[in-house]
């Protein structure tokens, strides 16, 4: 009998073009770094995935691989506790207080072993659909739905970065309300997108809400969002929630820490949504107990644990009332396509989902990039994932990184390069 | 391409011997009511189940069975759906206060969408096992444990039923602590239990204190609970938990209602389990809202809404420290090994799980009487669930339905048979 046991598990670290995107921490650098991950049986199958590239991520899965070898591609309890065995413990969000205003919670330390569980989770149910014929979305209970929509994910932006690896992307700036427009026009003429969410805390306040203002304008209906990443004070934040007055969706993570949402939600009518104060199990019980003054939660199955961990917070998103979406980085088709199987599997999925993919040109799968419909990604039927990798553009990828310095993100680091006075002291405004 | 879509659902109610075993509701009845669920596919294949078979339930199966038609066996987020739409909405706890202290939660007219979503899933999971040639355990994650510990159930009961519908079971007369600790000697040496769990709120609360001490001294070490059924009030289940002082693993449900159990809890250092107040995600959520006063959940995949409604129930359960173990029914080899397949796959699964198991002495699946294993049951590794009808047994289990009359379990009117002055008011004592 043809054994399915796991041989072998590959990393490779690529690197792709990102513009020069601004946010709260700063501003993208030229190159955003990912991984992929590929997961061999001994009867030669290949399970895919893509996760985090930063090196302390590497290094965790570097050492975590080996414990795989044996396991069958079902095994995905048994994996758990082998990765959690040789990944530094999970530590607790107190513990990382310090950091919990960061950007991404893909790159908090405390996450390791959820991220390095999805990492290899994702390639194994790829290898498991292949195994059932049957789809990921299968595996996770079947499609709720077709297409899984997409939200169009504003950014400022400069036209170019200070160094010039390559030839500046064909966005241009923007910075002034009618750029916004102007992008937003661009990005839902191309993909379709119905609901809009912009990147804010970057500009002063104002300067935001009046691009806000001007999107609710030149697109009567869409669902707006914004998010600050957590730039902006309490005041700052009810102040500009008074100004977007019958605009938003929901207000994504406008002040830092709970207890400031908190103040935030006791005064304000909109839903407060977040990827900052609840991305684990221990943050989503003081919501909880909070009386949930967060209202959405905006999981991300790189670090949430997985596919079926996601799934599993959906349910507790139910219980206690609160809506779910999705929280994006910059990444490709492997990691997009994950999403969609997820997302497609998760009947309470309330809200269209963030992608930073319209800010990538680049891809790793073959067939090249994925293609929108309406705003939405239709739900693969191949066996698995339904995306193989295209092995010359895994090596150009692998090629980029090879030759970048950059091994860690450092949004911060890189505005510095722009403005040596730029602290990243949050709340700047 | 063969076809694998659903073709056919088939529900067949049986009925076995069940002895007079004592409640806090009265007594069982000489039959116990199953149903045999049995899904069909285009191509031939067959996913079975085990579920209630009450009347209200099989009315609910047949007007939810033809939606299965032409369904995928992975379309379980379809299935949800098309069940929902078709069976009565499911209804809050709060709107049914009135029977909320009734013994069997599977029975709560609250919980049939939950409880059809139940019988469909685990059928279908059974096919989707054949598809992928993978145990139902594979597609729960993997076990996480080869054999699964139940416990000794232990219950008060008379020599025989106040019929003969047949000849009387091999255990004899219950009610003094002697009687019970030969009764727990019994079931030890045939199945090699480690954990006991005593079925109380039957007999005056001394003389079932009286019993557990007695098995606390002829079963030193081994972990013991006991479950009144709601059937004390809070301040006989202080005194008996007083009485009880270093001989409790956990305290089921000694009292009614969840404001009862957080009384009882403020003032007693055992944890406090449940099978009666927290039942449903409202519940959940009350008990969570409330500091959890309930520590430990006995989950059931019956009716908390199949497989993976249980596991994402054990997501919650370790957000908010709560432990989790298994609640059971009068039940045959399908169900006990639906359970075994669950168990095997939940990681945080806390404590040796409950089965009637051992009262029961027909089987409807081939083979035979399910073998336990120094108090385990070991998880198959066939494909699927593992377990097949054995046809001439489910046409003598389904025979036995024709000839009773019982339609729906009603331990209170059979314990008026015995004794007309038995009201069933609770708590008893
Ligand atoms: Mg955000
Ligand atoms: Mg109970």
């Amino acid at each position: 009998m043809t054994s399915h046991a796991i041989r072998h598990v590959r990393v490779t670290p690529i690197a792709f073009r990102d513009p020069p995107l601004l946010n709260a921490a700063g501003i993208h650098e030229p190159w955003a770094l990912r991984s992929i991950i590929e997961i061999e049986t001994d009867s030669g199958l290949v399970g895919i995935n893509e996760s985090y590239g930063d090196l302390p991520m590497l290094e965790a899965m570097a050492k975590a691989a080996p414990a795989l070898t044996g396991l069958s591609p079902w095994a995905l309890n048994d994996m758990d506790t082998r990765v959690t065995a040789l990944v530094t413990p999970r530590q607790t969000a107190s513990e990382f207080q310090g950091t919990q205003i960061s950007l991404a919670p893909g790159t908090h330390v405390s996450k390791t072993v959820a991220k390095v569980i999805s990492a290899f989770e994702v390639a194994m149910m790829d290898l498991q659909g292949q195994l059932a014929n049957a789809p990921v979305v299968d595996l996770l209970g079947g499609a709720a739905r077709e297409s899984v929509p997409f939200s169009a994910y504003l950014f400022y932006k400069y036209a170019e970065h200070i160094e010039t690896p390559y030839a500046p992307d064909p966005w241009g700036e923007t910075l002034a309300p009618e750029q916004l427009v102007a992008q937003a026009r661009r990005m839902i003429d191309a993909y379709g997108f119905k609901s809009i969410k912009l990147k804010a805390g970057a500009l002063p306040p104002e300067q935001e809400v009046a691009g806000l203002l001007a999107l609710a304008k030149a697109f009567p209906g869409a669902p707006l969002r914004i998010d600050p990443n957590a730039n902006w004070s309490v005041s700052t934040s009810l102040k500009a929630v008074e100004q977007l007055r019958g605009v938003l969706e929901y207000y994504e993570d406008p002040c830092p820490g709970l207890e400031g949402m908190a103040e935030v939600a006791k005064a304000c009518e909109v839903p407060l949504a977040t990827n900052m104060v609840v991305t684990d199990l221990k943050e989503f019980r003081r919501n909880a107990e909070m009386g949930c003054p967060v209202k959405i939660v905006l999981s991300d199955h790189h670090y949430w644990g997985g596919l079926r961990a996601t799934q599993r917070l959906s349910l507790m998103c139910e219980t206690f009332g609160l809506g779910l979406s999705m929280h994006s980085n910059s990444h490709l088709g492997i990691s997009l396509t994950a999403m969609t199987h997820l997302a497609a599997s998760v009947p309470h999925l309330s809200y269209a989902c963030d992608t930073h993919y319209p800010w990538q040109d680049d891809e790793v799968v073959q067939g090249g990039r994925l293609k929108f419909e309406a705003g939405g990604l239709r739900v693969p039927t191949a066996p698995g994932l339904g995306v193989r990798i295209d092995p010359e553009a895994l090596a150009r990828l692998h090629d980029n990184y090879l030759r970048t310095d950059i091994r860690n993100r450092d949004d911060l680091a890189q505005m510095r390069k722009y403005d040596a006075s730029f602290t990243g002291a949050q709340p700047r405004y």
